[in-house]
């Protein structure tokens, strides 16, 4: 029988539980209004029960046990943002006695998406993510609504709001990577460890996420090739300006002839795109279909409220679905990957900066590495430095990347170069 | 008893409904997976059965009257899409018996959406126009789903593909507006009467639509103040580049203090806001809510296929729901439209450009007419014209509309004018 209320187990009250719980209590007509029966959360689990937080939680159970919360009898909604991996359990657990799931958890969808899926579906509930990629942008209902039956060719993403924050901060305050960084720490935005931030690694997860529901394709764990934001030089940031472009961590999604080409690295974009707008602390998601054209979504990718709404918009589909008795019907991703483009043989342009010793036949050796890897180059500036040292920036045409990568290696071991060179993809298509 | 298949009586068949009929061909084996069922065309109502179509119609019953589609046993679903106010009685006869209405008819429901969704309601069952709003931009959706609890606090909008597309070609190849007209004609871009687009009121049914769902209020018909782009010049696209501006056509809604502040006309935007990209035939919809801050869905506002991929999401919820036995519980706007702020009353920024006299004298009694309108002036440019004129250029701080428009025809009124002063609001915010 469908419950007269909906009782939520929250794990985990951090800054978006904590907004989540404001929320719902500052908005209690209308979510009750929109799902038919009041909401309420019944249980928490979190690490630390005594730890002071800035939110009531009078009348709610509080525990540190996960699992008891999803195996709650008065529990009939689990809303896990404790985060990380061991989410995983207590998740599983919940889908199995066919509780519907909300979370925000990207690292644990990345991993264990297909089989939380499956689980749910097995089970006749839901699994709703919003929050996982996009943070408050309304990306994957719109996958999983209007666009469901939509065919994307191209998926590209800004995910990462600390990084897309720090190459803006660079970009327009002329600052070193260090300083933007810094400034990006003191506004909040960067986590304690920053490194899944600027490995990349986060957009890798989000892009995971968006490119199953968008292409309908399993994905599997860290088959995604990944680059960062680390050693990006403010000079690299001001060639682009010079060449017309602006730079930009981008999660991409490519269908080719060849197979989808999945990937993440800093990127020159030309600046006449809408996503080399998308700036700060901002991310933009890009799609273009066969039937609806260009698309882009913009929004906060983070922060407590704007992820705690999208995590109350999957709360308010699910408790209403819970209300009426009755599970979404899902449709699960191919259980095999699709035949996906390895990144040796995406053809792109390139950007390189080489530091070289400026003295007679170095360019000579510079380009005999691009011609034997089969590269050829668009444009190219060569600028005097100190030191006896001079500046080759370059534009390739579009190459195999392999072999750019290749001519790249072969450059660095060259005897007059002073230091590794800078090589940056350019995304335009 | 739910049906065993979802049958779709479609009244009217132009380029969106051809553009529906492919699409529901081409992705039969995705819509049946997302629905749980086969959806197939069983009836048609068109004015001209001879006409010849670019769609094949064996097996569905073709006919002239729409409300016998909407009345027919072997409908389940209805799609209107013949357009104009005479859809009103077949989709109130389909709702009335309990069927659900897919729609993309922005006239019917400026004029009778609060009656139409009332109709819905109380027969238990759902009106969904998706597309009527933003052609292919998933917004209603989004405002119902993940957003249906957000306050928000400003919707700013490019709505209409046609004036944008001129303006952006103004600007860009800098063609006058007869000329960027001719060339949106050229590109399919004009209806055969132009008049709903470039006076603004194709923006004003649209704004409706969008404001009753963002802001939750009912919008009576007629009650948006509404201005086009005839009359723009391209010299004022020219200043407004010079100032840091471009020229967008909006739809602006507001809250302030003093009421809903809802009102349709072109104006000057920062060049730095992300609508001011938003070019040629795209739409824009920036919203500002509460919880998740800034926001933007960018995509085609009109066209057969985004049209038809819109209306298509709205049919797959709702045979889904046909399919599950329930429809969606919908939370009506209020029946008293709320306290708006009347036009008079907007406090704005304005640019002016005059054609004067180019004597002593004249540059005081500007000045004169308003100072007397307590409208004071940010910056002023004077340039010597041929034939004796000269041509003032200023921006006004921020002053109450009415104040402006009353120091613009005291202008208009002297007899060193030599031309109608040209007036455009500037939207900062």
């Amino acid at each position: 029988m469908p419950p007269s209320a909906v009782r939520i187990g929250l794990l985990g009250c951090g800054v978006v539980g904590t907004g989540l719980l404001k929320l719902v209590r500052e908005r209690e007509r209308e979510i009750r209004d929109v799902v038919g029966a009041p909401v309420r959360l019944s249980r928490i689990a979190v690490r630390d029960p005594a730890k002071r937080r800035d939110v009531d939680l009078t009348g709610i159970q509080v525990t540190t046990d996960p699992l008891a919360v999803a195996n709650a009898e008065d529990v009939d909604l689990l809303v896990e943002l404790m985060g990380g991996e061991q989410a995983r359990e207590p998740v599983l657990a919940a889908l199995r006695r066919g509780i519907p799931v909300v979370t925000a958890n990207k690292h644990l969808l990345s991993l264990h998406g297909d089989e939380l899926e499956h689980a749910a579906a097995e089970a006749g509930t839901t699994l709703r993510y919003e929050a996982s990629a996009g943070g408050g942008i309304p990306v994957l209902q719109s996958l999983d609504h209007g666009l469901r039956t939509e065919r994307f060719q191209l998926l590209v993403a800004i995910l990462n709001g600390t990084t897309n924050y720090i190459l803006s901060t660079m970009e327009r305050d002329g600052r070193d990577f260090a300083e933007a960084l810094d400034a990006a720490r003191r506004l909040g935005f960067v986590e304690a460890d920053p490194s899944l931030d600027l490995t990349g690694a986060d957009t890798a997860q989000k892009l995971t996420i968006l490119a199953r529901r968008a292409f309908r394709v399993a994905v599997p764990h860290g088959s995604i090739p990944t680059e960062g934001i680390v050693g990006m030089e403010l000079e690299d940031l001001r060639q682009a300006d010079r060449f017309g472009y602006t730079v930009k961590l981008l999660g991409v999604g490519l269908r080719t002839p060849e197979g989808l080409d999945l990937r993440v690295h800093p990127a020159f974009i030309p600046k006449r795109y809408l996503l080399a707008s998308v700036r700060d602390e901002f991310n933009g998601i890009y799609l273009r279909g066969e039937a609806i054209g260009s698309m882009l979504l913009y929004g906060k990718g983070a922060g407590a409220l704007p992820t705690a709404q999208a995590v109350l918009g999957d709360v308010l589909v699910s408790a209403r679905e819970a209300i009426q008795g009755r599970g979404a019907p899902r449709v699960l991703p191919p259980p095999e990957p699709e035949r996906r483009l390895p990144l040796d043989d995406v053809r792109t342009k390139y950007y390189l900066r080489l530091i070289v010793e400026d003295r007679p036949g170095v360019l000579a050796l510079v380009a005999a590495c691009l011609g034997g890897a089969r590269v050829s180059v668009a444009q190219m500036h060569q600028a005097e430095g100190i030191r006896g040292e001079a500046t080759i920036t370059m534009l390739t045409h579009e190459a195999r990347d392999r072999d750019v990568r290749d001519a790249v290696n072969g450059i660095a071991a060259l005897p007059s170069i002073r230091k590794a060179p800078r090589a940056v993809r350019i995304f335009e298509i």
